[in-house]
């Protein structure tokens, strides 16, 4: 137990450009499209987006300068230490090394703050004085409550009226850092009203909440709306994860082979592991492996097809893998993760091959997060969990196979607000959930009609 | 925004020795006694401590070697980060310059682990195999069950059954970690089925719970207790927090004028300025503050007696600033450090003139920790902000006299479990709260006929 458990990088060390996965892949992304199939322009995103936000959408640029501002309150918490997991390796007797790169430690406890904060920063850069946006367990929610009041913007949050009474914390949490927290739908957009009248019990839904956004930012001109996944600007924001977790392998002369991560819209899992696919892409051998729930299962059982963000389609046509914008995983699925799409960028790599994605069923992940939490000591998130399972598969395989492999994986927050998760598990109140197959065909039919991504 | 906000140390950089103020004093510490004032030896606390922890309570070697299974696992969080809280700084137009201690990165969200972890090790290390302990609101519990498993012991919480019903989420994090917690009074111990059968609705208290959790040590041969504040040895184990400071401000060549800790039961304050208060013993000029809520003021409206750690008197009586072993404070008080004494040896150190003491009203400290987290982002514990206000009277007297002063505190937690304190203070719901004079001299009724300690 004398060894080294933990890399930290000063703040001098921490890097001062994102990385663009864009500008190394084997061909060209498709552009996201209209209804009718024509390639959006900028100025189609302008109501929504700011325009130095809507040109780093598009940029095929390799490396980005961070603004100074958004290094100034980065340092808050990165660069994040990258740990070695050594009780966990002991415990399960396996030959492999496992790393971790603790993305919990930032104070809204996940990776989600390295987007908010760029985005804020750019929004206001940009004259915008408010952001909306919608968040279902909050995760999001708090990530941006937290920039937006640190930049000196205002916020409003539509979080999904089910969880907005379920989970009480995460509205104080965005409430601490001022951010103004409603539950969808709400009275004050046209559609939440028109929703509330149709059924006043309703529990909401994030497309509810993610319309209701939309609706504010495209009404007020010094408002504008935040995502924090799946588009390209915040796999870019997130790439920060790997290149410091890269930095750290080079400080002890170790390179992975094999990096995990969790994928729900896909940005923990790209801002770890796209810096990796890059060497990947110039020739290294190195496995990039995506976990997701086998609830949610969008990479490993879903078509790649032009679909839209939300439900009530008010986005445009991204490519990506997708279950269909109605699609609604079951609430017995208590992990997270449940967003019917997958980023483009994550998408496109794995139709090229980069990457491969396994489905892994709550019970394991639920008992690979308790392990967690009993030998390295940090409660994982339950989104987090689904790259401890993987992490554990892995190192069950090399200790069969007697291989010293390095597994290198992003934790990507900490489960302190999600314990109810936890309870259910020990209560047996969890049981495994595989989406069925006829479900999963019926939710594909809202694609119908919509136009096709060129094959890759 | 370019500057260094945090200064962060290498794992070879951890302190390999915990400091001991008993070493330093400029007289020695009465000694605890029984009921006839009969000074207390080693054997009579063998029922409940083992003695290897025993004997570190008495000790008094300035340096004591921190055991390699100890600093192993305090790698997981250790060295903590000192931070630069410029943005507060900048908000309040102060010439100060703010630093802090984070000790809200354990895996329990606070500095509790220090000597929990500690403790764990010595009790295994003497064949003890279950520790039993009692919790308020959790913080000492959650940090037992972590260090508990990962040294590899069973642990037992009795957690006051108002605060079990309360925060569901606490009792939740401890099983993560393998502890059982249960609700005090509970049916497991005599005293808690004689309280069950007078009152089967009784809310608890915490000397009940510390009652029931003696109870079980003092029956089991494999069991001990474990105390999480009060006790020498609990202040030597989390002096690492003072050490790793100085360490940090020598890297930057900065030394405090004063250093902020808010102080309960004493262990956050004693960890983080015992280590400056050997500077001050041999000379040095430095202001150590301590903080406390107004509705628990020990070391502001409290004599120094000797009085029992508990409601029960079970243990023995401690030469403290003591409200009496029957206060309880208000409900209506939401800040936690609700002990009724104050640690010996800080209670000593404040006879000497080393340290002074303010009480601070909860309107205050809410305010100062929502100011916390909108400039310097972490959400402060209740605890924490009562340090969090006196730094910024500090700053705000140093704006007056125009004055650069440097100004340290210890940041011991974060406050992601205790955000419906965060809630009611929003919502109105809180009042300051001051213990009224009338009901301290009540308090200080069950004093009579205790004997005395010696005057300093």
């Amino acid at each position: 137990m004398s060894e080294w458990i933990k890399i930290t990088l000063t703040e001098d060390e921490l890097p001062k450009q994102w990385y663009n996965l864009n500008a190394d892949f084997p061909a060209p992304m498709p552009p996201p499209v209209d209804l009718e199939g024509n390639p959006i322009g900028p100025d189609a995103l302008a109501p929504v987006f700011p325009m130095n936000i809507i040109e780093q959408e598009m940029c095929t640029d390799r490396w980005v300068d961070i603004p100074q501002e958004v290094l100034g309150i980065y340092k808050i918490w990165r660069p994040t230490p990258l740990y070695r997991a050594r009780r966990l390796e002991e415990h399960l007797g396996t030959p492999a090394k496992i790393y971790y790169k603790n993305e919990g430690v930032s104070p809204a406890g996940s990776h989600k703050p390295n987007s908010a904060v760029a985005q804020a920063y750019y929004n206001k850069a940009f004259g915008i004085k408010r952001l909306t946006t919608e968040t279902g367990a909050g995760q999001w929610g708090s990530a941006l409550s937290f920039a937006t009041h640190l930049i000196g913007l205002e916020c409003k949050i539509f979080m999904v009226r089910i969880s907005f009474t379920q989970k009480p914390f995460r509205k104080i949490m965005m409430k601490v850092w001022g951010g103004d927290c409603v539950a969808s739908p709400s009275q004050e957009t046209e559609i939440g009203r028109r929703i509330l009248e149709e059924d006043p019990n309703t529990p909401g839904s994030l497309g509810i909440a993610i319309s209701e956004a939309l609706e504010q930012a495209v009404q007020r001109e010094d408002t504008r709306y935040s995502l924090g996944s799946v588009l390209n600007h915040v796999m870019l924001h997130q790439s920060i994860i790997g290149l410091e977790a890269k930095k750290q392998f080079e400080k002890v002369g170790i390179y992975p082979d094999v990096v995990v991560g969790c994928a729900g819209g896909g940005s923990n899992f790209a801002g770890m592991v796209f810096p990796f696919l890059a060497d990947k892409a110039a020739g290294r051998e190195v496995r990039i492996v995506a976990t997701e729930p086998a609830a949610c299962p969008t990479l490993t059982r879903a078509p790649y097809v032009y679909d839209a963000g939300d439900v009530a389609m008010m986005t445009p046509l991204l490519p990506m893998h997708s279950l269909g914008h109605a699609f609604i995983p079951e609430p017995i699925h208590a992990g997270g993760l449940r967003y019917h799409g997958m980023a483009p960028m994550v998408s496109h790599a794995m139709n090229h091959g980069l990457i491969e994605a396994h489905a892994i069923e709550q019970i394991e992940c639920y008992e690979s997060a308790v392990l967690w939490a009993r030998t390295e000591g940090f409660i994982p998130a339950p989104e987090t969990s689904h790259a401890i399972a993987q992490v554990i598969r892995e190192a069950k395989r090399a200790k069969e196979e007697g291989k010293e492999k390095v597994i290198a994986m992003n934790w990507s927050g900490h489960g302190l607000m999600d314990l109810s998760g936890y309870d259910a598990f020990f209560e047996g109140r969890l049981t495994d959930y595989q989406l069925p197959e006829e479900q999963r065909l019926r939710s594909l039919l809202c694609l119908e009609g919509l136009p096709k991504p060129p094959a890759s």
